[in-house]
C-alpha cells in the first residue's frame, strides 16, 4: 500500500494528494497525520488537492474527517488548490465540505495558517 | 498521464514525488518546472523524495537534469527526505547525484534555500 508523505514545514504539516484515494490509503493518512500532529505539536495541516481531478463524496468525507481529527488535536486544517472544474462538480453534487477551510492555493493556505485567522471558514 | 503538482511557497517551488517516475512523467515534470520557474521567477526548487523506496539511475538522472535546468534559470535545487535505505543502495550502486544539493528533510531544505547557502553541495 502506498503511503502519502507528510512534510513538516515549521509548525505546519503539508500533505499533497496525488493518487486516487482508496479506503486503506485514506485510513493510513488519517492515522499518520494524527501521529505526526501529536509528535510535532503542529498547529496547522495544509492539504493540497491540485492534482485531483475528481473529488467525490469519499474524498469529501476524508477531508472533513481529517479536519475534525486535527481540530481535536488543536490543529487547523486548510485545503487548497482545488481545480475550478472540481469546485463546480462538488457544488452540483451538493457536497459542501462543511467545516473544512479552503484556500485558492497552497501559498495562500500557508499564509492563512500563519495568520491563524479564525474567520476563514466562511 | 499523471502530472506531478508543483506548489509555490513564496520564492520556492515545492515538488513531492510520490509515484514511480516514468519517461513521460519525468519529461512533463521538467517542462512544467521550467515553465513555472520562468513564470514565477522562483529562486529555489525543493524536491521531496521521502515517498520513494527506490531511486535508480533513471530517477537519479532526472534529479540531476532538473537541477541543471533550474540552474540555468537561476534557481537552486535541493532534494530532501531521502530514506536511509535508499541512500545506502544509491551509494552501493555507485550513483552520486553529482551537482544535486541534498537536505535531510524538507524543512531543512527550505531553510537551506532561504539562507541561500552556496556551500551546500558538499
Amino acid at each position: 500500500m502506498e503511503r502519502i508523505p507528510i512534510l513538516r514545514m515549521g509548525s505546519t504539516l503539508l500533505v499533497t494528494i496525488q493518487i486516487d484515494m482508496q479506503d486503506q490509503t485514506a485510513v493510513a493518512l488519517q492515522d499518520d497525520l494524527a501521529d505526526r500532529i501529536a509528535q510535532t505539536g503542529a498547529s496547522g495541516v495544509l492539504i493540497d488537492i491540485s492534482a485531483l481531478e475528481i473529488v467525490d463524496s469519499f474524498v469529501g468525507r476524508m477531508l472533513t474527517s481529517i479536519s475534525g481529527i486535527a481540530r481535536v488535536l488543536s490543529a487547523t486544517t486548510v485545503v487548497g488548490g482545488m481545480q475550478p472544474a472540481v469546485a463546480i462538480t462538488l457544488v452540483e453534487l451538493g457536497l459542501s465540505l462543511e467545516g473544512v477551510r479552503m484556500a485558492l492555493n497552497i501559498e495562500r493556505g500557508m499564509a492563512l495558517l500563519q495568520r491563524g485567522e479564525s474567520d476563514s471558514a466562511r
